[in-house]
């Protein structure tokens, strides 16, 4: 597995989905192409999917929101007989790497994260159109939309069968999602979390897997019905134009960087570190909601949350031995602010608000990220508003005290905004501010008093925004031994310390799912009983059953 | 390790802690026996703790409950010069088995909790009194306690190592109490965490590590101090005169049974099953406060919790093998529900208080065991109030219907009491019914509406409170199935569904030390860096560090 996996996609490249839209409703047809799966080795059947399926998805889901604002639901059904979907492919569990298997689990929860927010955030909602069988991954597509309507016949059902037939759990949220959000009693989830052949018709209502089971004479209209009433919720502008996602513009090097026309990723494989610098608006910020639309997937603000974002990912699946991310900013931190502060101000404009809830998102894919990363503020460096956000995403801070010699850049600093304390909640639904505070909440409030300042090091350190600051007779050497430091421990301790860390306060179904979920999968990824030679993953198939280790921890 | 780990003992045979006793200040003192290790193989240096050491403290931590109402602030403390405790012992943890390491640290966390609890829930507070190095364990231990004073001096730190030194994290519920319990802002969590010297004096105050920091000069005055503060917010009896905690009397069988007075466990190791059945009392409830006290140990109630939490100890760490744990009761069911309501109508009596703590403690025991766990309601049973509460502990629970052909006893019913309603919370801090109904909250009140009655199994049925009720002519064949069907599924799958399955709702402290931290640690346990041959944790003490495959995952 070591080409490069590519995050851009575009519906004209699709080899497994199928999406038209007809005014407010959109049909996302899962159609999946056997013979296309992203690696060798396995055939994508039934509507099984592996991580190429998956960035179709993510993508698809993407454009609706940016090119069609005029939908406000979405139908997901399959576009095969009698099979929904079968989940993910089990041979290409079989024969992935462990971490290719834990990126892409991580990636599918938050593409299904994707479209859970897009009902609630932006009234697009998703409903589900199950015909057929929709069994593991399938159902947890499913389960990560508003609603679901099952095909009440022989042949239609709902099932999580990974327990009894692979020895896994469901891990893209299926667990979670049935006691959670679906509150499902705990004794028939077990039950049905137990049971190869999943759950039909009635009892699949009353066990509240699934919201109506109807008889395929009445399936349309049951569709349609559902579609209106979501419809009817939504707030979406009924006359709004989209804006097209154009490619973005980037150039791979070979040793692994990226550059892109607003972000640099810069990679030291021998160091085990990457660096990501992000370059502020080298222009005005739009000067009013229409210049915003005319600009369009080139306004700073949206392509460079489209550029950090297929930065993330590709550093996440293609260079799996990285162990920390290094942040880095350079530019004017007041352009970025007016950027910012234009899409803030306009937030009633659709476009306007769902760059600002792309960010959020994009900036919890930062929180996700299971490298070390660390931010460095540095001479010329532009962490104001958003940007400064990065700041609390990342494990530590270091910040440039004063002047550096011969360095004729601006000095160090950070200018909170109204972005700090607000619109991009963590997954906790916490700011990452008070977060940061849930010790010294009072300390939120102050930083709050000095938004707008350009706050050097000093400051930022008094306030409790940075971790270090050093001058320029420290600076490098301090960051040199941390670097060199943590590259130096375990990468699984330092996994698991960081995702203990960064998640303080109240839980949520999406810290529960990556904090919790996941870490139990992770395990089970491990564990003989699933991945060994005689293990259920590796025999599915063949006719035999998995062997055990059968004692319990 | 095959010889039976017993985790009954008292104060004569301590050989790792002293407790004294001075009014309504108690004294625990850590003194660890080097050569008193459960095995072979180690000596416990450095206050440095294995199983047996924390068999003793939760030993302490329970009689200075029941035999010491009269104490109200216990002050832990070290008996070695220049060392607080040095945290689990590091060779024991290399050379122990997966499954024993996994039940080691949840029985260690399980203790902390207790005596977390004490203060909260019986005024019973904890104080830390900390000299010399406090590190890993022995930090999770100062940060279970309700106030931790520090030494100023050179040689008293406090440290999580784990990370940098050993590559696994710390696992008695450090990371979530530095970030939840003591809200140390997460950057500075991260630097602690990742060095192996600790943090000293003033700045472990600020950084929110402990809470006093004195010089050595002050440091008895200032325990003091704290001492009368927190006593002086406890509410327990000053006149109370405790009870003994009398030797249980026990029967160990050749195949891994015991016989208690009140629980007989029957263990199937051929078929992976342990069945335990609780007996309803024999006696009358107590008739009075004062007749409570005279029976002592001896009441049925207490009686009860103490062996059923030795029998669940007991398969947890002697018997690894054992998927399915069934639980049975047989007795008069009114009988229960008298002994029951006795202590409820006088829980404001301290220890008609402490038996319903303790049961509290021994339910959670339960949610807690990682084995799939079930109920059969039986003819004869007596599953009411609190031992009702299994019922809503357990994952399934298969109950028989009506009239058993040539079986002469009570038909099966469950009696639900206001033990159902409140005294009992889980975890996550809801009744075990609240969690089941989660989604249907109504039904909640439904079956509070019926409280006092014996519900036979068509009522039960109908209430939501169990999951299959079968006849006599169904029954025998459909629990034999579901047996047999679970002991054939990967018990590391299990494991982790059960895990994700029985604790929905909101996330404490608790859930999350058991249900993330535990997982990340589950999984660090497996990999090479930590435990292989040239993992961190074997090499620990050779002088060379770990050899780390770096891929982040």
């Amino acid at each position: 597995m070591s080409k490069r996996i590519d995050f851009q996609t575009d519906p004209s490249k699709y080899r497994h989905w199928k999406v038209s839209t007809d005014g407010e409703v959109a049909t996302l047809t899962m159609d999946v192409d056997p013979s296309a799966g992203l690696f060798e080795g396995y055939e994508l059947k039934l509507n099984s999917y592996d991580l190429g399926v998956d960035i179709e998805l993510a993508d698809a889901v993407q454009r609706l929101r940016f090119e069609h604002p005029e939908v406000k639901a979405v139908v997901m059904q399959s576009g095969k007989d009698r099979v929904f979907c079968a989940g993910a492919n089990i041979r290409m569990l079989a024969g992935a790497a462990h971490a290719h298997k834990v990126n892409f689990c991580k990636f599918t929860n938050e593409t299904r994260n994707t479209f859970e927010a897009a009902g609630a955030e932006s009234g697009q909602y998703y409903i589900c159109a199950v015909k057929g069988a929709c069994a593991g991954g399938g159902y947890e597509l499913a389960l990560a939309c508003d609603h679901i309507i099952l095909a009440d016949d022989a042949s239609s059902s709902v099932a999580l069968p990974e327990v009894p037939l692979l020895a896994v759990l469901p891990g893209t949220g299926g667990l979670t999602r049935v006691t959670d959000k679906r509150k499902v009693r705990r004794d028939l989830a077990d039950v049905f979390c137990a049971m190869e052949e999943g759950v039909r018709g009635k009892k699949a209502v009353d066990w509240r897997l699934v919201d109506d089971a109807v008889p395929n004479s009445k399936f349309d209209e049951t569709v349609a019905a559902r579609v209106s009433e979501y419809a009817a919720k939504s707030q979406r502008p009924a006359d709004a134009k989209g804006i097209e996602l154009t490619p973005l513009k980037r150039t791979f090097n070979d040793d692994g960087g990226v550059t892109y026309s607003t972000v640099e990723v810069e990679v030291d494989r021998a160091k085990r570190r990457a660096t990501i610098t992000i370059n502020g608006p080298a222009d005005a910020a739009p000067a009013s909601v229409e210049a915003l639309h005319a600009e369009g997937a080139e306004t700073w603000m949206l392509r460079c949350a489209r550029e950090l974002d297929d930065a993330i990912l590709h550093l996440r699946l293609n260079e799996l031995e990285l162990g920390v991310v290094v942040f880095r900013t350079q530019g004017d931190p007041e352009q970025v602010v007016a950027h910012e502060r234009f899409l803030l101000d306009n937030r009633s404009n659709w476009l306007a608000k769902e760059i600002l809830l792309y960010w959020k998102r994009v900036l919890k894919r930062v929180d996700m990220t299971s490298r070390s990363l660390v931010a460095l503020v540095e001479p010329g460096s532009c962490f104001s508003g958003v940007l400064a956000e990065i700041l609390f995403a990342v494990d530590r801070t270091y910040m440039a005290e004063g002047d550096f010699e011969g360095d004729n850049r601006h000095v160090a600093s950070i200018t909170l905004t109204e972005a700090n304390f607000g619109p991009f909640p963590m997954a906790n639904d916490l700011t990452r501010l008070e977060t940061r505070f849930l010790g010294e909440p009072e300390r939120v409030g102050a930083a709050r008093e000095r938004a707008g300042e350009a706050l050097e090091a000093f400051d930022a350190n008094e306030l409790g925004l940075v971790t270090f600051a050093y001058d320029d007779i420290d600076w490098e050497d301090e960051v040199r031994i941390f670097l060199e430091e943590r590259a130096s421990f375990s990468p699984d301790a330092l996994t698991g310390m960081e995702a203990n860390l960064r998640f303080a306060g109240p839980e949520t179904m999406e810290t529960r799912i990556f904090g919790r979920l996941t870490a139990w999968q992770n395990w089970i990824f491990q564990r003989p009983n699933a991945v060994g030679e005689d293990g259920a993953l590796r025999r599915y198939g063949t006719g035999v059953r998995g062997e055990y280790d059968l004692r319990r921890v």
